[in-house]
């Protein structure tokens, strides 16, 4: 059996390995187009920046380690020109020789990845405007930073790749700005946790451009020295990152009447067979599916291109392995930052008309008496049917990568927001709270849902107030912290003078009681509606996240 | 409605608190013998060499934070001696005037507790030995510690506040030893994971004697200066740290009729109620449940407490929370290492007659070119006959915790190792590698029980060459690798070379693979089947395992 698999990074190779892993019968080979293969994307950003120093770790596996350990014969320099699946034929061009040659194959896995999309725009293409995308497009912007020695840089798109590049630069001490065409850096992520980084990335002395896209780009002599946006704003620079996204790579299928899916990327099903018999995707180039919702994604993540790779591999050779899809899972390192999101947030779930309860939780990441701990935020989405959560995002200092592995765990095993209370999670005061954020945030969530103890966002306080709705603000913290800063128009009752003064407050009209991140907040509205009053919403996440959403 | 509770911390708290939150209406009253309420256990060891430096930040709640923000009356210094359940009343008795009252209830939580146990030796109580329970146990050790400058201290017992104790001590400068009954440190873990912790605790300069029980202590003028074990062993010593375990607190319940349970603390339902009608038992004192197999386990942990406390304070008020029991999850810190564990261990598993299969997967927590990294050791144990993850323990310097907790999640929700690999968990350098060490654990288990990719640990390859079975050893790491050390008697065929040197080996001759780690062991393995051997085993965690089982 003549196994052939197009494409050298996360997914080609990983299928490639598992189908050796099953049998050693099978000719396996694998075409690539570039010269480096199985290398790290993720790794590019620090490779930059020479956090990682020596380019061979980011390229660890080179021919003859597959050659050796799988008996895999990966062809460098190879572009395939054409599938033919009428004869179960490619048509290969070596790059070296130029030689065009056949080759024939009983299974094939397109693992083509995807390409850095590159906006048609003048100065585009100049010798300074660096899409990151390779280890070769890394070691080109590292060598311009050597020779050139910039002193300004702009990064054009705030995703994963955009952040992370931002703080190597600052690192190599450039200035540094981000222009994100929309209205939040890091669109994955719902605006009021984005904000969290984008005030962060400020601190670090990140220039942060929103709701603005790249127009164009002034070059003289070949290179870019000025940045124009859409609205006519004007950055000097010396150099221009692009990283606004890719897209999958998907001619080489499409030519050969392979079937693109509703997100532009290679449609597969659960066994990631393509409408063409024997021809697999897998990787960047395909579409993944939602675990959640079960639909087709576009997720183009390192860790879901292994796991396709290896599904694929596994389905080639005989056994039966079914793609369960993927939360989208996904984290990202920001200066002190750790940001991670799993599963789906508020707005994703607001375009699929899904309704949902939301949680604004903030908790220190382990015991406040034992150094180095830090506020976590976490906003928790859970569908309002069901009570079953449906994602998470995590923003803070410490333990946010344990945080969203938890909640990915359970959501990808189905957990309703009730369960939460009793996993039982570990606790020694270096590593968590008694009761972890995780366990605050099934809890809240679950009186949220089950015992109608609602929350409002600052968002909402903002609209009711607008809409002329009838609110009394209480602030339930102490008076010192409320003069230092408090929601306009809100009273101050402590928490401990509460019930003494509750003959201050109209049971009648609606209470939204807040205090710092919630927790007072929560316990002075469990004793209003105990006491008998109508209608009484925490504000989620407290003053502190009032505070930096309404900065 | 009067709600009345014994006991003051994690437990006894957490049920009035949550009684409270449940309504305003009820007289909640707490007693307590001691005057530190609400007190963290968990940081006593850090307080006593200053890592945490202020009491308060120990006890930060006090009569008056529970008087203000829930409306409980908390007694400090007052004894119950007595359950009168025909009369539902008290007895109890105030320190501070030795007036004895009855206090009626509707309502009671038992939350006891446990006590240290004190081996009733000769030199037990003099004034330089510390059984380490409450924080007024802390502060007699520090402030002993403060006036004697002591050089040499010696721990028995070797449990979490043991060994948390050891690294606080040799902070402070002291020769520390620690005293261990049983033939490994750590004894709720496996021997051949509490093997690494040993070695850590030994290179850190902590002296671990094993085996060996305390016998007596000599003293001179009321102060112990010598330990003597039962091996007759001596070692000087300025001062004597007891950690050898709790006993829970049930006399006042076993006095008033309450039903102890098969592990000797109090016997409760899965809605924490006792045998007698409107009396609960939570925390320490009470015997908890396994979530895996639903028998009654003792499980004196604050996180447990803290749990079964709000549960209970949920039934009492008249909602329905069923207590789903616990895996028994704990963490500790041991200098630069973190164990962690969950669940099931192999020698649990052995004592209840459940067949399991057993992985050691030593992984590098994040991406190896990222700075900061370094392996982890995670055993893991799952059911033979349902392909259940059964629990984990895990090792290392970086990243326990976390992958502690979502294995904790994974069983908690009842999770098959063959799900492992498609949950998805977040990549990025620094956080994590490509695959999990969890989807590998996963991987590991799933090949061993459903594919037949067997694993062989150091023990077993031990004892089958002993019993004389014929064995081929293969070490296929690289010439230089095995020449620094290997198993005895092994072959060395690298990886690279394997297929070509088959001709080497007799397939009808069973095979022990091994490697570092054990991952080139495993391709090793699959060629070696793929190519018709009979039996082909990987040594589980390579040599690196090897080696330190068999120092």
């Amino acid at each position: 059996m003549k196994i052939t698999v197009i494409g050298s990074v996360a997914a080609g190779t990983s299928a490639a390995a598992k189908a050796r892993r099953n049998t050693e019968s099978a000719d396996i080979t694998i075409f690539e187009k570039g010269m480096d293969i199985s290398y790290s994307s993720c790794g590019l950003p620090y490779f930059v920046s020479d956090v990682i120093s020596e380019r061979r770790l980011l390229t660890p596996r080179d021919v003859a380690f597959f050659k050796e350990r799988y008996n895999i014969d990966v062809m460098i320099g190879h572009e395939v020109l054409k599938i033919l699946p009428d004869e179960k034929q490619l048509e290969v061009k070596s790059l070296a020789t130029m030689q065009v040659f056949r080759q024939p194959y009983d299974r094939l896995v397109i693992a083509t990845g995807a390409n850095p999309i590159i906006p048609p725009i003048e100065g585009i293409k100049a010798g300074n405007v660096f899409p990151i995308r390779g280890v070769e497009s890394a070691d080109r912007l590292k060598q311009f930073i050597h020779q050139n020695k910039p002193k300004q840089g702009v990064i054009i798109g705030s995703g994963f790749i955009g952040v992370e590049m931002a703080e190597n630069l600052v690192s190599l001490g450039i200035e540094t700005t981000i222009i994100e065409k929309a209205g939040q850096v890091m669109p994955s992520l719902d605006s009021d946790v984005a904000i969290w980084v984008e005030k962060h990335l400020k601190e670090k002395g990140v220039k942060v451009i929103l709701s603005d896209g790249l127009a164009s780009l002034e070059s003289n002599d070949g290179a870019v020295y000025e940045v124009v946006t859409e609205s006519g704003r004007r950055s000097h620079t010396d150099f221009v990152i692009l990283s606004i996204g890719v897209r999958p790579n998907v001619e080489l299928a499409r030519a050969a009447g392979v079937e693109i899916g509703e997100t532009g990327a290679i449609k597969v099903d659960k066994h990631l067979r393509t409408n063409i018999e024997d021809i697999y995707a897998a990787g960047d180039c395909a579409e993944s599916y939602s675990r959640i919702t079960g639909r087709p994604v576009y997720l183009p993540l390192g860790s879901t291109a292994n796991k396709m790779g290896r599904i694929a591999g596994q389905n080639m050779t005989g056994e039966q392995e079914e793609y369960k899809g993927v939360l989208g899972t996904s984290i990202c390192k920001v200066f002190d930052l750790t940001v991670g999101q799993t599963g789906m947030t508020e707005s994703q779930a607001k375009k699929l008309g899904v309704k949902v309860e939301t949680v604004h939780n903030i908790k220190p990441n382990q015991q406040t008496y034992f150094p180095g701990g830090s506020d976590l935020l976490i906003k928790a989405v859970a569908e309002k049917q069901t009570g079953k959560m449906l994602g998470a995002q995590v923003v803070g200092m410490r333990g946010v990568d344990k945080r969203v592995d938890v909640f990915a765990t359970g959501i990808s095993l189905g957990i309703k927001v009730n369960e939460w209370f009793q996993i039982d999670l570990a606790y020694a005061p270096p590593y968590s709270t008694t009761k972890d954020p995780v366990t605050y945030t099934g809890m809240i969530l679950t009186n949220e849902l089950e015992r109608g103890i609602a929350l409002i966002t600052p968002d909402e306080v903002e609209q009711e107030i607008e809409q002329g709705r009838p609110l009394t603000l209480v602030d339930v913290r102490e008076p010192d912290q409320y003069a230092a800063g408090h929601l306009p128009g809100s009273l101050n009752i402590p928490l401990a003078v509460l019930r003494q003064r509750l003959g201050e407050l109209n049971p009648d009209i609606e209470m939204v009681t807040y205090c710092n991140s919630g927790t007072s907040g929560n316990a002075a509205q469990n004793i209003l509606l105990n006491h008998g009053f109508k209608s009484v919403r925490n504000l989620s996440g407290g003053y502190k996240n009032w505070k930096t959403l309404k900065r």
